[in-house]
């Protein structure tokens, strides 16, 4: 691995002319036909069944929209779930997306102290080294982290991402209406809790290169954030969950965008996996539409950023 | 399963005379022998191999220590490092644990926005439905959960942890230097963002029984903070990381104790499992004797606690 995640990303924004960011929620109930009928005819355990019928349909959802994307980003709840064979899925998932040519963004929004942030970091980034021969990671591109714990929490995952030319996405403001309760306690020397994560992802994050190793998850659906957070954190990635499904518009994201192209990424699961329940024709179809439509509607509005002019031509 | 966790636990402390909580965190590197011989002579991959290690080792570690204490508290980053195999090292600890009467606090920290944490729920609590049949879940008596998301992230983990007769600990004031980053920054209204989350824990936690099935996650290593969050939380169990290594003293606990004998639950790892290190002597047994040294100068202050003083005669 060569460069920064942050060089990294621009590149493979600019290439692929895309700031949309697959996510891959799989819902056992719900997966696509190609993704039910492996599970059907499976051998083995549910467990086994079901997962094997996970990585079908998101192998098949990556074949339908992934061309429009830079990346995927699983969410580790739905595979976790799955037990043992939901952790192989993952990894067989992840591959499939570098197979394809997209960045792997972990959504596990971990986060805990000292040594066992390091496991978790070994989990998904480099593996971890044991008597008997190397454990592989997940060699994710990125891994969403709560930074509730503090810096010192924070920085055991960071050492491992630079390591793997991987970067982190620090829950600054999440999409939920509950969010409010915590992250936008107010605090003493003005300005909102949200405010001391934003300070936290733009000390943590490198200082080379246009975008920094260290982003933040900030949700679409709290637009009224994002020109502040923006001033907080110049050089930080957004990554942009709630458009769609949750209300979140495209529009209302141009700040995101200020520091170049490769600034905001768009997360988009439902509105793009599920596209076929509300237009109708085969899923497959409808995901790469939506995703094309998304995909146009993000790049006419971050292409724009000054930052990074020539990534938008 | 009958009862709320809170009166489980309640019954379960005076039982066991424990207010113990075993943690285990298998490090590859430091498996007692009986881990390590395991490792060495499994087959397999190298991932399988260290996780039938782990298991061995675990289940040693509980069959030395396991009977001065009323739990066990995987760090489930030290099983997810090793991918499927490591989840399937993890429920076999966790199988192991339950048949020596511990119950089992998953330290997993997880925290996501509504169907993402009702996935995680359904990991480590119940499982989840699919069409193809049950996929069972870790059945864990309690799960830690961070909650920087507020309190419509914490709901459905709450929804699923009381169909089980399940518990929750919030993260409130963690162990480390780091906790003062985030978790100390001072609100307009009073008081500090640890106090809003002991706010959640209180307002979230059932109003039947001596304990609530919210609990917290509070640091020996701060034990300043102790009264003020007990009165914030008067019927919460707290969860206490930080003894022995980390810095913090039993003698300093004893606002934890105030509902009772099982209000306050004091995790140890280091403290045990690498006792024989700093002893001398077999692991087993150092492990043994510093599990009842413990349990002993726990029970002494803990036991005296006002609301439940028949609990510890």
């Amino acid at each position: 691995v060569t460069g920064t995640f942050g060089d990294r990303l621009v590149a493979r924004v600019a290439e692929r002319r895309s700031q949309i960011v697959l996510g891959l929620d799989p819902d056992p109930a719900r997966l696509w036909p190609a993704g039910a009928s492996v599970a059907q005819e499976a051998k083995g355990d549910v467990a086994h069944r079901v997962a094997s019928g996970v990585v079908a349909h998101c192998r098949a959802v990556i074949d339908a929209a992934g061309a429009e994307c830079v990346a995927v980003k699983p969410q580790v709840a739905c595979f976790e779930r799955l037990g043992a064979p939901g952790w192989a899925a993952l990894h067989e998932v992840a591959e499939h997306a570098r197979a394809a040519g997209l960045l792997v963004l972990a959504d596990a929004k971990r986060g805990d102290i000292d040594v066992s942030a390091a496991a978790y970091a070994q989990a998904f980034f480099g593996g971890v080294s044991t008597p008997w021969g190397e454990v592989p990671g997940l060699h994710a591109d990125a891994l969403t982290v709560n930074p509730l714990l503090g810096a010192d929490s924070i920085v055991p995952f960071l050492t491992a991402a630079r390591t793997s030319g991987a970067g982190l996405f620090l829950l600054v403001r999440t999409s939920n209406e509950g969010a409010r309760d915590v992250q936008e306690a107010e605090l003493t020397g003005g300005g909102i809790l949200s405010d001391r994560l934003a300070a936290l992802v733009a000390r943590l994050g490198s200082e080379a290169g246009p975008l920094s190793d260290v982003g933040a998850v900030v949700g679409a659906t709290a637009p009224e954030h994002l020109a502040r957070l923006r001033d907080l954190m110049p050089r930080a990635v957004f990554l942009l969950p709630g458009v769609g499904a949750q209300g979140g518009r495209v529009e209302a994201l141009a700040a995101a965008f200020s520091p170049g192209a490769a600034g905001g990424l768009i997360a988009a699961s439902r509105g793009i996996v599920r596209a076929h329940e509300s237009v109708g024709g085969d899923p497959a179809g409808a995901a790469h539409a939506a995703a094309a439509d998304l995909r146009k509607q993000a790049w006419a509005l971050g292409s724009s950023g000054s930052g990074q002019p020539d990534a938008g031509v």
